[in-house]
């Protein structure tokens, strides 16, 4: 398969894709984006790499992040984790209370917010510098010291956290927060404000499309069945409430995050990372989709 | 691969399954069966066929038949099939009324109870006869012509159908239903009341798993690109409000129906169906999830 | 307190008053009303008559017949009615299923339209005719034998009563629905197809003021408790989602259709019908709305 | 009428209720109360006083007290308050944060907890001290300086005020909390927490009862239009999910509280006040309604 080729056949092909997305405002850190970068980074099995535009450069990941937390925790903890919360897509906007009130404090998935808060509160009752446990497990798969929090992102969101502040304290109200409430957040905010280009996404993704091991040395990072079972909530969970879409568009799968970034793996062929910051409606990057689409679509591959 | 063996393993292991389930009683046809059947049929795109138990005895497939009402239909529509519904998991039970309002009638996907009730209003728009439409379907793909509607279990659901009636009267408030009700109904019932075999099932979905084509004779039944979105949308809403748990525990595209049967495949692999009538609170069968989780342990693969 | 001399005040305030409101069109026969009908008709426990406008016009009354048939089924059953509904508000527009649906078909209450079809439901399993049972209660508490049914607001409303129908169908699939649903939705679009003028709804609601007996003879028509009864009922129900705001305005109990009709009475006091059939986006007469309001500010008495 | 005579009745017939009913215990603190206390205070607008039981017994008055504060609010505020809730029944119980993600965090009344807390931001924004002015118009409408908050009371709210803290930073991330969450909590909590006898709260109620003006000096308290409104939205909103039956059975504006106590006043003829600290499932004293609707139907009064 010529991924080059490929590539280079999409960019010319959405060189003048009308693109009406918008870029993130709910914080002000994140509408500072130049609307306009868009970059792609394929990171094959056999060791090749493939990419063109803003690959490079450095973006938000948010809640691309999740899949960092959920496999540090799924490390730490055996199917305990699954008492806390469900494995099922939610059919509701990332942040909703109303099912998570409906369904007594446990959250659909390890994807949406209130998951990802669940996830927060057991590194925290399980380490202590959460933080840098995060850092040291992206650093690791990413084989590349130099990734680290946005301090300005995460102050940013700190300040504009009310939704979040609300998932929390009505999790807390049905027992499912053990710890302090602000010590969640401050671990989620900056989990959400890592700093990482495409080049650097797809690489550490790479451990998802490899059976969990790194690509270099062969060491196993995560076990081969939790990584089946990951990239099955990513398939089902990975795109709020538009994962369907994502799967029967693309057919892999992927996490995206409000920054603009997507990434996406092939189990045994290729992960992949793509950015661009306009969204669609829905909170997914929507050059980023359309992207991914004609990727699966010109190689006639998905996992389907 | 050796799937005799690994069918046997199964076999032994739940030989003593403490199934807790229960069978549907929602009509009284349903609730005549066995409960105790149980049995499995794995079809390989190499040919080979293993099995055991009850794989050859027909049961009511219910909502397994709306892969096949969805297969006509995307043959007969191409995109505008989407302007009437959506293609993401539900998060709701399959016959809620509560999203479908919220949504001006528009289903979430064509495998909850709204989104086959819309199938079944374009085949009537379509077809003069659309129920012999979906028989020569059925028959044709798994090469098969004794296969039939079971008239005792059609009418049954007739006479229990007012959820049904409730749904479509609702759509046909929002004019997302262009075609008489009681016609909808009457072919919505009788697709449901399709008696098939495991043995037969596995033969028929063989299609999905074989790219669209008969494994016999090559021919195309479904395009390809089709056949993707078909797998990608069982992954994310074959089994109602348990759809993740299936991608999570068994990672395969399939369907269930209330029945107790379940339908798999894995691309290019095989297509697998099981049959064991009692469900679990979700409505999906217990010892059907079961099995089919433990095939993919063995086997060490998934599409994930 | 001088009626006539507030009433007129009331006409001149409201002559140059900036009417935004929209007639209903969900039907055919209701759109071809003129929408500057304006009149009021009020009756006093005196005996005294004071009116403006096209008070003397028939209208489609609407919902404000199902105090009618509430009335009728207070009379045959006891408590045993409010097995199969509530007394609370709904919250939601009064065609809604989600509530419907979570409750189990127990309508929250006998004014939003699943509680009313209950009602009709009730009086086909205790009359053999009992749309003639509607008119004879009507024709006695108005005495007026002129009063009828409109046939072609009826069928024009069963033309377009898919939402109704959905309604009566998912209360069968609960059980609360026990007669045929063509048979309920007969009666209850005939019931809401009843032409009646200010004058006549005053006159009849008379009743609901004068603790249910006739002004004239003094005959007792409902039991004075269960008059309390309905009239809390038209208080804290009888404006759909609107009802806070009715009390909160006006202050007293009342009932509204989508044709703008308004009663409201004003227990020892009085009776009033107020006909504009432009209505706000709520469903109820914007004009009818306002006009009560000052009514009760005028007099300075409400029954709060 | 003989109100002495009525409440004994009442006293005798209720002696020997089966009370299946549960006392809070949601706080540790309430939890501590002596299920058995019973008393009720009846406060004539003649001047007349009528008790039996525990009357003079204080006990946390609990949600009671957000009639002060919305009676506070609403001589600060003209309509504006209006732009920032609704004055519509819920139809939720009263911490539900469902309806109020959906309605983009305004309130549906002042009665639930989302209201209430909109009610001290308010407070926060006006006053230096707020806690002051509440004690202050209570101490003045209850001609009493003894009256008080429950400092323990208080402290037990606030560690166990999650889920209103869900509530208030939901709603501040809609904008519709202005303040700092800590100092709006502060409030509320001890609001809540202000102990009073039901001698005590019939008193402070006659000011509803008596257009808004003390009984003993004739000095106008609250405007009397204003308190009409305030009766209407006691009415349609003081009892949760259970306005509608409230209504219903009593056929008063009222208002209840989790400690037990209901009050309840008929205009120009008296206030009233029952204490019994069992509620039934919806919350409210399941004694207190008892009692309340035996006093209206004994006296053949209500509102109705």
């Amino acid at each position: 398969m010529d991924y080059t080729k490929i590539l280079n056949e999409i960019k010319d092909e959405l060189s003048s894709f009308p693109n009406d997305g918008k870029i993130a405002t709910y914080i002000p850190e994140l509408s500072k984006v130049d609307p306009e970068k868009y970059g792609v980074h394929l990171h094959c099995t056999s060791g090749s790499h493939h990419a063109f535009g803003d690959c490079k450069e450095r973006f938000s990941i948010q809640s691309i992040s999740k899949v960092f937390s959920l496999s540090l925790v799924m490390k730490l903890l055996g199917d305990a984790l699954w008492d806390r919360m469900d494995v099922e897509p939610s059919g509701n906007a990332y942040n909703s209370l109303f099912q998570l009130e409906r369904e007594n404090g446990i959250p659909r998935n390890p994807f949406i917010n209130s998951g990802a808060l669940v996830l927060a509160d057991i590194l925290v009752s399980e380490f202590e510098h959460p933080k840098d446990e995060i850092l040291k497990f992206v650093r690791k798969i990413s084989d590349n010291a130099s990734i680290d929090f946005d301090e300005k992102v995460a102050q940013s969101e700190k300040e504009h956290g009310h939704r979040n502040a609300a998932l929390a304290n009505l999790m807390k109200s049905f027992g499912n927060i053990k710890n302090e409430i602000s010590s969640i957040l401050d671990i989620y905010f900056y989990q959400c404000s890592l700093a990482m280009s495409c080049e650097e996404l797809s690489k550490a993704f790479m451990v998802y499309a490899n059976e969990g091991k790194l690509l270099k040395t062969g060491e196993e990072i995560v076990n081969p069945i939790k990584v089946q079972r990951i990239n099955a909530l990513m398939q089902t969970c990975g795109f709020y409430d538009e994962a369907g879409e994502f799967a029967f568009r693309v057919g892999l799968p992927g996490k995206s995050g409000v920054g603009g970034g997507i990434v996406a793996v092939h189990p045994e062929k290729y992960s992949v990372a793509v950015w661009s910051p306009k969204l669609n409606e829905r909170g997914n990057s929507l050059l980023g989709m359309e992207t991914l689409e004609r990727l699966t679509t010109k190689t006639g591959l998905s996992i389907f």
